[in-house]
């Protein structure tokens, strides 16, 4: 007898386009290159003071399970942020707590799709996407949107043309990862009238909320969460809001009650989320503003020198991102795969490289995103001027 | 058009009947009523100092993301710690951190069986083991043991013969929640040859691995990876073992390259394990033999008061358990949920009452356990006799 090692299913997991190359990475640190570190969005910003005090004070003892639903210190520091951006109508019993926000999302494809179901998404998207399709055996239908447009939502009818039978959900990213974008109140409109013409759920990832710049205002899915209560999911961390990425913590937020008992059940299955990571989250309402106007201030000024640097090499392209803290960037290349390894492997600028993101991970669809590179701009200005110098310098010398 | 509100494979997740009952609870403590907590494997013992020093002396900022493998500082405590029990065989990149033992075993339920495939469990089991295998489309096809026989495995040919095509693995639970079972080395030579001659994966959740009383010894599935390295996986914990239950650390071990290359990807789409838990968790090398020892003789203690106590109850019921911390008591009644429920609701001593987990959560086949239920020893010695106490009068008191 010779079964297969492991389950087709497991085999059919996309590997992580952002993280496959870092083998190399490490091979190239490991000869004493310095590599600038544009491919993933961990942010080198602090983690609030008030948060890490919560660890110099730990008095818990022993470290016991939390409740499944969420601690409750920290579901009620949560009602208080929402309430305080206008949301007075979040209650306690809307609220998942969720190990990062990645498990909203792998509990929003179940908790909305049975096996086989389609969900509605815009390309390039948020890579990871893929994966939790996979695991929950659900089909990302895609809809294809352009740099030219700065990756803004095609007409309606684009998008309308795409739902089948099997269409369950539209899901988006808003601001966008991978592409900074950020839906206008019209497009906001669009896709909510969609969803409640064809009665789809409306999933909207919305952890880059805060990050929207040059004065846009960010139309949440909560803005009309009242109107379809049982449609709209909101997804939601605080990783990227408050520097804490390594605390696993998000949140799954609805007024669906079929669905959160339902979500309430996975919950159960894994006990509970952190107990510290938690007790430390539930100190976001402590934080002062002057942390997330900084915070805010930074990235808008490394937003610009991204643009401006990256404008000025030949044949690179851009728009300027709108929100988040990244860009898709298209390069004067063929295949940004074969680019961004050889930056690692080949490239050397006085002992330095930059590691960047391919696209093709970032699209649905096969073939798409060849001459793009997504990048995250979360090292300081000074770093990222002389990783865009260096990008300028391997673009002269790589050859396709 | 008028959908379900959500989809039918969420409403398929069984409710934990470990926590279903605790809205009584709670509606009781509001009354003012005291109630023993013998429900639920969270243990009262303190986490180990040397973990806890690790928070107060925190100094990495911001908390970013650990890696998807897990930190490294963590995986090399943990290759230690199975160096140390003799399985000097086991690398780095043989372990794969999880989100808790509870990630550990999802993933074994999806990198083993395709949808609709089946796993042999041996009942009353954790019960949670139905919500897994709920979410990853996977039948559990149980095998009774009986409390007569100390819930030890029936003859082989019991077990085989529920063995089907669709058959790809058998899971244990050893020491067992609920039971506090320990599998002797033939029980182990019996189900490895069961795996092996049948070509199936042997899941071994082994959680509870040093809880394992009056001088008995635990034969790990660790102890058979070397002959059938590409069938074996362990499933593991540091919750109960270092009373962690709220840092959520697990880890999912096996030799078969392609299971293991699997879940690395799974663990890529949720980024990373929590960086503060697996620091703390990181010093379980350092945490002194004195710490385990007296936790050992802990609930050694306990165990022998919970069932010298429980045995002189006229009509109940238990042999004495081997490991772990719970026991699954028979009881002179006919519906341990509506008894459990009464408990909460209706009976009191002293404005105390007691709280257990009903049987029937514990087995797959329906009907089963309903003169059972699950007690875990998680309290003091003190506060256990009370308990027992409190439970001889309710019996007394209660009419079926």
């Amino acid at each position: 007898m010779s079964n297969p090692p492991s389950s087709k299913r497991l085999v059919a997991i996309p590997a992580s386009p952002i993280r496959k190359l870092v083998p190399y990475a490490v091979a190239a640190k490991q000869e004493g290159i310095k590599v600038y570190h544009l491919n993933i969005g961990d942010p080198d910003i602090e983690t609030p003071q008030v948060m890490l005090d919560a660890l110099k004070n730990w008095s818990k003892n022993p470290i016991g399970y939390s409740q499944s639903k969420g601690e409750p210190i920290f579901i009620d520091a949560l009602k208080t942020y929402y309430h305080r951006l206008g949301y007075q109508f979040i209650g306690g019993d809307d609220i998942q707590v969720t190990s990062g926000g990645s498990e909203a999302i792998s509990m929003a494809f179940f908790a909305t799709c049975e096996g086989g179901d389609e969900v509605l998404v815009f390309e390039p998207l948020y890579t990871l996407y893929n994966s939790f399709a996979a695991i929950n055996n659900v089909k990302l239908v895609p809809v294809r949107t352009s740099a030219d447009a700065g990756f803004h939502l095609p007409p309606r009818i684009e998008i309308e043309k795409k739902i089948t039978k099997k269409t369950k959900a539209i899901l988006i990213c808003n601001p966008s990862n991978p592409t900074g974008t950020v839906y206008t109140q019209q497009e906001m409109d669009t896709l909510f009238e969609i969803a409640k013409n064809h009665n789809l759920f409306l999933l909207s990832d919305e952890v880059y909320r805060e990050f929207v710049y040059d004065d846009r205002r960010h139309i949440s899915v909560l803005d009309y969460m009242k109107k379809l209560p049982e449609k709209i999911i909101l997804l939601d961390s605080l990783s990227k809001r408050f520097s804490i990425c390594g605390a696993r913590i998000g949140t799954f937020i609805s007024k669906n009650k079929a669905i959160m008992d339902g979500v309430l059940r996975i919950a159960q299955s894994r006990l509970s989320v952190g107990l510290i990571d938690q007790t430390i989250a539930a100190r976001l309402t402590s934080v002062p503003r002057s942390y997330f106007k900084k915070v805010h201030r930074e990235y808008q000024k490394r937003r610009d020198v991204l643009y401006e640097e990256l404008k000025k090499i030949p044949g690179v392209s851009l728009k300027k991102p709108e929100g988040a803290f990244y860009a898709v960037v298209t390069l004067p290349i063929r295949d940004s795969e074969h680019f961004s390894k050889w930056l690692l492997t080949d490239f050397r600028f006085k002992n330095q490289t930059v590691m960047v993101a391919p696209a093709p991970g970032f699209y649905v669809t096969k073939g798409l995103g060849k001459q793009e590179v997504r990048m995250a701009y979360v090292i300081n200005i000074s770093e990222l001027k002389k990783a865009i110098e260096i990008l300028r310098r391997a673009l002269i010398e790589y050859k396709d």
